[in-house]
C-alpha cells in the first residue's frame, strides 16, 4: 500500500464532506499501513469552525493509539494544512505530512511565510490526486455561487 | 464587570488544569458580560495535543451559540495562544482576545514572527494577572522536574 492508497482514502472523505454540503476537504493517518483515524471537514454540521479534517483525523488516530504523540504515523490530507491544522500537527509530533493540493488563500503559508510550522522532525511532501482535490473544491465553490 | 473578573475566571480554569496534573492555562470566552465558554488543558486526561484550553473554551462558545463565529465575543486566556490556537481563533473571527501572560517559547510568535495570524479585526491585548499566571505555570514546571 502507497501514497496513491491512502491519499485516495482520503479524496473519499473529503466526497463524504461534498455529499454533507462541507468543503470537501478530508484526511487520513496511517500507521504501519493501517489508518488509525480518518475525518472530513464538519464545520457546518457541528456549527464549530474548528472541526476540520486534520483536527478530527488526528483525534481519532489519538483515541487508537492511546497516545498524544504521532511520531511514526503519516497523514494524508487532499488539501493543505491551514495554520490551525499545522499548529496541531506540530504539537502531535507527526512524521509525515502528505498533502495533495496546495492552497494559496488558506493555507498556514498566508501567517509563517517561509518559516516552518511543523516540527524538525516532521516529513512535508506533495502527494498525488492533486487535480482530483483541487477539482473536487472548484465544484463546491462554484455550486455555491 | 471587567477584564480583570473574566481573567480571574479563566485563573480558576488554570488552577483546575494545575490540580489535574495538567500544563495550567485556563480559558473563558464572554459576550455580553456572560460567560459562553469556558476550558482548561486537557492534554494528558484526553492523550490529545489538541485539547488546549482555548480550543475547549471554542467549542464550547460555539455550541452555546449554536454560531461559529464569534465576532462579539471576547476570548480571556492565561497564557499566550500557540500556533494551532491562534488559527482556531482567526476562524473564528472573535472580536477580542487579552492573555495574562506572555510566552516566549510556545506562543504562535515563533512561527508567524512579525506577522499577525489573527483576523484583521481581531484585538489583541495583554491584560491582567500575569504574575499570577506566570507563577503558575512555574509552579508546575518546578514540580515535575
Amino acid at each position: 500500500m502507497n501514497d496513491e492508497h491512502f491519499m485516495k482514502q482520503a479524496l473519499e472523505e473529503a466526497r463524504k464532506a461534498f455529499e454533507d454540503g462541507e468543503v470537501p476537504i478530508g484526511a487520513v493517518v496511517v500507521q504501519q499501513n493501517r489508518i488509525i483515524g480518518r475525518g472530513h471537514n464538519n464545520v457546518e454540521r457541528l456549527n464549530d469552525c474548528t472541526a476540520h479534517a486534520e483536527m478530527i483525523a488526528l483525534t481519532s488516530a489519538f483515541n487508537t493509539l492511546g497516545s498524544k504523540y504521532l511520531m511514526d504515523a503519516t497523514l494524508y490530507v487532499t488539501v493543505e494544512p491551514c495554520l490551525m491544522c499545522a499548529g496541531a500537527l506540530y504539537w502531535s509530533k507527526i512524521g509525515k505530512i502528505v498533502y495533495a493540493a496546495p492552497d494559496e488563500k488558506n493555507s498556514y503559508r498566508r501567517a509563517t511565510g517561509e518559516r516552518s510550522p511543523f516540527h524538525p522532525k516532521t516529513q512535508l511532501i506533495q502527494g498525488p490526486y492533486k487535480e482530483e482535490s483541487l477539482q473536487l473544491m472548484k465544484a463546491f465553490f462554484e455550486q455555491r455561487r
